[in-house]
């Protein structure tokens, strides 16, 4: 559009642009308005994003990319001179992709696989199954002995009608992190699990898996949608699809990694925490631009932005990179078990760990006086349609931390993009906005601060 | 982010996301949920759009790519059953591009520029001058005499600061609508605007210029944010920059084109007209995917749905695809002109020119009673953060029906994006997100119906 009276005209009426009733502190509204517009003038957070995607394209637990990471981050922290830089070891498994390939037998129509982490291998000239497809375990079990020496195909999509495209990656995810165990214990060859994505693609996206030690392991590996759709139609019109497929996984000893630690210390309470973390591992495919360099890029854009707005807080904000969220969790869990005396001072925990788009509010664990304090310090951002206060679990680095009654908050941004790059060779830094991005950190410096400040 | 078991407890908890009281009539959220599933389901505004930009890549009016379109549009409208689809006759004006090309004297670095559409063409030697930079119409006329012979560079960004781009554009926009008027009123040879971009990238984006009968003509082009940065630099430190500029636009007479019109007939008042539109033609860089491809998918696909869902408006519902939005408005003048007496019987007129991209609601030139029910329609729509109704005008193609009476309303959506492709080679489909584009036709196809069947 360009006609410019009308946008001239626009310009003038959309001043007001969702600028609901929100009853919110004229000094909280002061101090988000302050950050938004220093973000947005002056923002580094793709900047940042884009020195971590290059010092560190792929960073999976364990790899010489994870502690190129570990270092990348350490130098930034220092640069951003916060105090404290540290770093606290995290033993983490190490488990090495290798490759992977898939053919239809007869045709050698290649197609789009993973494997998924933590995956045994094949054995070295592959293997070769007939497909059988099941949307869920309960079919798989009923097909009972049919399975047997079969490969099985567990083909149940993401539902597309569901707005938050989280809760469609919650229903079908538990077909990759346990579809292994199942196709064990009705004695298939291999696990061939459907891609989660909302996207029909014939790009394959990996992710976790887990083995059940009283179950024989097999191989397991994500297919591309697309191939999943085509497959998927053959065999429902009857068709027998043999599949051969290789994979040369390797799974080694736990090395030594390190969560990366920076602080903001509090100037009257220094000795209570609000800590803002995200994972610094990410998949070996694509770069994690979304998930969750975005995450690292919002906490050290947050600590970059508090300190270049000479903001002193009250308490202490914390930065914590975690390692190994995606295939272990041990830097949460270590995180945890390290600071135990020291969680009851731990105010609140907030995690970014949803990709790089635009904000929409927050998750909490907290309830009563704590939930409303959250809703009162996040109605500034609600005139702007991104202070949103709903429960929720706030991330997978800090649940460790809940059990133990850290108040748990989660950056939400929208959702509809994130599964077309999530895990696969598409999470690349030219998906990530700067615009959208940088308002994750403004939000994040924001509510960091206001907590750090809260009575 | 993977860890199952958060993962699953945020599916149980986000149910509710952002399910702000609203109020709304149980029946229209049940009408607005139907459309939001079938949409999200089944939804073919990704499929419409990729068929346009294949069909059509270019199509700026008075093109041949512009002639494909209206044929694509009136197969695609017989296609969805449409009643009475017609071409209705618009004559259009004929700019043709040609080349553009920038180098500054002495080093021969080449510069990323675009004619504006309109402009004039340079000797066919090309032209040299002086940079003169200024950031306003005040400052290149404080020049006087300084500016003569020389070229003026108008160099003032789009404000970063303002959430809204629309705002920011609306800022910066005079310099390349006016540019050429103000720099041939002091006498320069040219004029060179920076990019309408909040991105800073060696792309350059054009749009609409005009020039004053009354004010020598000069060529005007359009220089890339990075380019303009760092030649800005340069001048600012002192240095005379010195650039060569050729160009080889054509202005030819105007020729036939059209309006591309089709119809759901109402069932109850078919003579009362909802109107939903969006323009057919695009700058001839990139494909106009977002600027308006993604309006004429949201068009095409509503009234897909509105038939799919088997829905019988009361009043009929038009979809009207305007040609010349972009140079010229002259299918919404010629729409406004030949439909005159019909207009009183305008129920409504919702354009949607805006982008692709999540909808958050609408701004409408009602007051009052209209203004009241338009709030009431939307209100199912503000759960998902999509039904803010604001003040505003619209669009451009539906104006000039405004002094005649008609309320006009626009689809917002998330602007943040949309200046980093407007008017330029970025603006392809891979940026356009599939389901946040189908989440517009959703938007566009509840509030046509719920208008043709209010009361």
């Amino acid at each position: 559009m360009t006609n410019l009276r009308h946008v001239m005209a626009l310009a003038a009426l959309t001043t007001g642009l969702l600028a609901q009733e929100t009853n919110a502190d004229p000094l909280l509204v002061a101090q988000w308005q302050q950050v938004l517009e220093r973000g947005l003038e002056d923002g580094r957070a793709h900047d940042t994003l884009a020195r971590l995607v290059a010092a560190a394209p792929h960073r999976l637990s364990g790899s010489d990319g994870a502690a190129a990471a570990v270092e990348w981050a350490r130098a930034e922290m220092t640069r951003l001179q916060l105090t404290n830089v540290r770093l606290e070891k995290v033993m983490v498994p190490r488990w090495v992709r290798g490759t992977a390939t898939a053919t239809v037998v007869g045709t050698d129509e290649p197609l789009g696989v993973l494997a998924l982490g933590g995956s045994i291998a094949t054995p070295a000239k592959g293997l070769e199954g007939d497909l059988v497809m099941v949307r869920s375990f309960e079919e798989l079990r009923a097909l009972g002995d049919a399975a047997k020496g079969k490969i099985a195909f567990l083909n149940r999509p993401m539902p597309r009608t569901l707005m938050d495209t989280f809760r469609a990656y919650g229903q079908a995810v538990p077909q990759r992190s346990n579809g292994a165990i199942e196709a064990g214990r009705v004695g298939a060859l291999a696990v061939l699990v459907r891609s989660m994505s909302t996207r029909i693609s014939e790009t394959a996206h990996t992710g976790a898996m887990a083995y059940d030690p009283t179950v024989e392991r097999v191989p397991a590996a994500a297919l591309a949608t697309a191939h999943a759709d085509r497959l998927g139609k053959r065999i429902a019109a009857g068709e027998t699809v043999r599949i051969r497929l290789t994979m040369t996984c390797e799974t080694h000893p736990d090395v030594e990694s390190a969560n990366v630690v920076g602080e903001i210390r509090g100037t009257t309470h220094p000795d209570e925490i609000v800590l803002i973390g995200a994972h610094l591992d990410a998949w070996d495919v694509g770069h994690g631009a979304h998930d969750d360099g975005a995450g690292c890029a919002h906490v050290l854009e947050a600590m970059r932005l508090i300190r270049a707005l000479d903001w002193k807080p009250a308490r202490t904000i914390r930065a914590v990179l975690f390692m190994n969220e995606e295939n272990g969790l041990r830097g949460g869990t270590t995180y945890a078990a390290d600071h135990l005396a020291e969680l009851p001072r731990h105010f609140a925990a907030i995690e970014t760990d949803r990709g790089g788009f635009v904000p929409i509010g927050f998750d909490t664990t907290a309830t009563g006086a704590k939930r409303d304090l959250i809703a009162r310090l996040a109605a500034p951002l609600r005139a702007n349609g991104m202070g949103a206060v709903i429960p929720g679990g706030g991330g997978a680095d800090i649940s460790p931390m809940g059990p133990h009654g850290v108040t748990l908050i989660g950056l939400l941004v929208q959702s509809h993009r994130y599964f077309d790059h999530h895990h696969s060779d598409r999470d690349t830094i030219d998906a990530v906005n700067d615009r959208e991005l940088q308002l994750g950190a403004c939000a994040l410096a924001y509510l960091a601060t206001a907590l750090a400040d809260a009575r």
